[in-house]
Parts: structure tokens; C-alpha cells; sequence
């Protein structure tokens, strides 16, 4: 544990802090932010690496936090003690918990993925909120799927609002960001059928097959599903709409779509 | 339209809208805040009266505005123009586009609803997010409820972000408040099966039989279903779940069951 409490507001390290919120800074250090108890914990038990633990008493909100802090300490993270005000600074949500790490980013691909002989794969495009990202990788970790494969990302992976919106779960389910037409050949290789949902579809969703090596694709909040898409996934479905046209969003649509394909493929999630 | 404009930060009129973000003041008066240019075209799409309609050029994001406005005062609300300075006081979301009104309260009750033969109905208990009530009437709404009952509610219906979140369902799709056992009597006196949804049932929710006359029974987020419902519910159910245990939250699981009700009911949107 540290000796020393960062106080000054005009402190280097709060400044960088503050700095990887952005985008750019982000992605030049290749570092992202972690805040909160919950998602800081389960970076840790997903064995992810954490450069820096900031921490700030006077936020706490239970009586944990010191041995999360331990923990995080004798997994390699640096700590540092900051005051009441400084943590304000650094703090990204609306009611900080008194805990935030810095984490490396890592870089997947395709071919770091290992998938069972009967995979079951979300791919979303362009996604442009990162709440809706968050929202789709938990969907998809309660749905079991095997990956999240992310195309053409308006919003990355690592914007402090995924990581938050995803309660930690983009350090549980595999994701990967690669370009369209990659992963349209990667699927095909594969034999995996390309499933998107688009509201155009003759077929309903649920009276289509979404048993074997399967692939759920979907579009991007404001245009739906690229051209490309369109023309090269296998099956085109819908999800039937009562009511107003747009009160199914694209994380709603998805959570939906996945869980028909569960009930389908035998819930494997029944029988954990 | 008005000629003079609301500039004065100390307006009485600034001063209450302020005020009626809060839970208090809204049903001492019974009024309610509908923010937003999207929000206020659907109230008035669905004959909702508005009492006054303040609005901002300033903050304008399209050239639609000036008709609608007309439209509001056709159907009978004051008009009032407020600065840029003004209207930002009284706006509550992140990113105002220009459009607040002021609605009266309605009160439904059970009695009120209009019900076909064979109903189709959501009841969530104690939801405490109003960004969770209102993704849940769009949910209601996107699977055709006839209605949603929101039992012993923590959020009123009347709060601004559940209008937010609702994109404007909350004047489409018919909302009762009541309590539960006012509302578990109705439905025994109406043969409406009531369905529970619990993470503790032995009952797959997808194996389960979701036609006829049906209420799906949602708990509140932090408790789950009282046990006033678990006592009482005809069939318990659960969603099968892979992942994170909280990866599904009650928003997220109640879009899951009610679609599966639309799958065997025979998905009513689909003809529409």
C-alpha cells in the first residue's frame, strides 16, 4: 500500500487519467481505464492484467476494497492513494466507488479464437453507442455465445462506457475487432452460417434454423445492416414488431435473436 | 406564437419545470415533463393533451420544429419561446433539441383496460431504474402487450427519464399502476394465467406453455419477484443462463419472455 496521497489536481498522472477517456490517447498508449469495484474484481479474476490501481477512501462504499486492493497489488498493479477531490477528477461515472485501474489493451484476431466443433458467434457492425456495445456483450455471455466479433467499430472496445455498460464482461467473452470482408472469409472457411436480422426479411427469426456452426449478424443503430451484409450473409431474418417501429433497438434485437438461437440449440446455459 | 421571450433566469415558470423533475412536486400537481421533439410528437400522435409546450430556437436540430408547435397549439397548449441560456436551465437531458412540455397526469386503473379475449399482459414489480421501465414498455410495446401493470412502483411512470427511455411508448401502450394484490385478484377473476419469471423456478421459461391468457410477472431489480409473487403465481419460470450471473438484468429478461410468448402465440406483429 502506498504512503504517499495524490491531492494536487494538477498531478501528471491525474492529467493522464483524465486523457484516457479519449479515443486517440487511448489507442497511442494502447491503455484503457477500469472503474469500479465490480469491474476492477473481475478484471482480476479473469487473470487481466492491471498497470495501476487508483484508489480514494473517502469513496468507498463497503469495506471490501482493501482486499481487493491487496489483490490487485500482489497480481503486479501499482497503487496509488488519491484524495476525496482528486478522485473526482479522475472518476468517469456519475457515482464513483473509489476504485480505478489502468489496463493494457490486447489485440485478438480471428485465429486466436478457439471455438468449439459447434460454434455459436455474435457479430455486430458499426455499433456507435458504446451503452448498446456494452449491453450486446452481456447479451451475448448470458447466451453463451463462443465470440463477439466486432466489424467496422464506430465505438472501441475499450471506451470506459463499454466496459462499464458491460459489467466487466469484455474481460469474459472473447472479442474481436476485424474488418467485414475477413470475417465473412473467416466464417465461410469455417462453415459457419451467417445469420443477419434485418427488418426487410421475408423469414421470421424464429421459424429459421439457428442449430449448428452459427453466426448472428447485426447492423449499426442508425443504418441497420451494411449492403455488404446484406448481400453476403446467408440467411436474412426479422423479428416480428407490434407497436411503434423503432422501440426494438439493435442490443434489444440481438438479446432476442440470441436467446431464440439458445432455445433452439438446447439451452446449454440449462444444464451449467 | 408567442412574441415575447423567456430570458430571465429567475422566471417562476423556469423555476417549475425545474421543480416538477421531482417526484414530490409532479403529483402534488399532477403534471408531468415530456422533453424532446420526438417525445412530444408521439403525445400528440396519440391525442396525450399538453398543457404548455415551451421551445428554444436556439437549440433546434432540424426544421421541423415550427410544425409541430403549431400542431401543439392547434390542439391547445400555450406556446412559450425561451432563450438558449433559459432553456438550457430548464432542459434535463444531456442533449436538448429545443422542445419541453408540460402534460397533465392520467390515472388508469385496472377497470379502464380494454382487454381482447385473450389478453396479453406485463406486470413488473418495484422497478427502481426508470431507464429499465421505460426500455420495458418499449419491450411491451414491441411484443404487442395489450397492457403493463407496474405494481408498487419505487420509479413513478411520470418520471422523465422513464418518458426518456420510453421514446414515447408510455402514450401508447396502457399503463395501469396498483397493487399487487389488487392486481392478482383481477386476474384470478379474469382466468389470466400469471407466469413469474425467478432464477430459482425448475421450469425452463421456453418449455413452459405462454398461450391463452397470459400475465408475465416481472420482479424488481435488486430484490427480484416478492414473495408475495412467488407465493402466488400460477408457473414459475427461468431463463436459461451461460456467463456472469447478473448478466441478464429484469429489462433484459423480460424483452427475453415476452418474445417467447410472441413465438407461441403466433407472433401477432407478424401479420401486422
Amino acid at each position: 500500500m502506498p504512503v504517499e496521497i495524490i491531492t494536487s489536481l494538477q498531478n501528471p498522472r491525474l492529467k493522464r487519467l483524465v486523457r484516457l477517456r479519449d479515443r486517440r490517447p487511448r489507442d497511442e498508449e494502447r491503455k484503457f481505464l477500469v472503474e469500479g469495484f465490480r469491474e476492477v474484481r473481475r478484471a482480476l479474476e479473469k487473470k487481466v492484467t492491471l498497470d495501476e490501481v487508483y484508489f480514494s477512501r473517502d469513496w468507498f462504499l463497503g469495506s471490501n476494497e482493501p482486499a481487493l486492493l491487496a489483490e490487485a497489488e500482489a497480481s503486479g498493479a501499482s497503487l496509488f492513494e488519491l484524495s476525496k477531490e482528486a478522485f473526482a477528477k479522475v472518476a468517469y461515472r456519475e457515482r464513483p466507488d473509489g476504485i480505478l485501474a489502468v489496463a493494457p489493451q490486447w489485440q485478438r484476431t480471428l485465429a486466436d479464437l478457439r471455438l468449439p466443433a459447434v460454434p455459436f458467434i455474435l457479430v455486430v457492425e458499426a455499433i456507435e453507442k458504446p451503452g448498446n456495445l456494452g449491453t450486446i456483450l452481456r447479451s451475448a455471455d448470458a447466451a453463451g455465445c463462443d465470440a463477439v466479433i466486432v466489424c467496422d467499430p464506430v465505438t472501441d472496445l475499450f471506451n470506459p462506457n463499454v466496459v462499464r455498460a458491460s459489467t466487466g464482461v469484455l474481460f469474459s467473452v472473447p472479442c474481436v475487432v476485424e474488418g467485414g470482408e475477413a470475417v465473412l472469409a473467416w466464417l465461410k472457411d469455417r462453415g459457419i452460417r451467417s445469420v443477419a436480422t434485418t427488418p426487410g426479411a421475408k423469414a421470421l427469426y424464429s421459424d429459421s434454423d439457428l442449430r449448428g456452426p452459427l453466426a448472428i449478424i447485426m447492423g449499426s443503430e442508425q443504418y441497420g445492416l451494411s449492403e455488404f451484409w446484406l448481400k453476403n450473409s446467408d440467411l436474412p431474418v426479422r423479428i416480428p414488431m407490434a407497436g411503434q417501429a423503432d422501440s426494438l433497438n439493435v442490443a434489444m434485437a440481438a438479446l432476442i435473436t440470441l436467446f431464440e438461437a439458445v432455445r433452439q440449440r438446447g439451452a446449454p446455459g440449462a444444464t451449467r
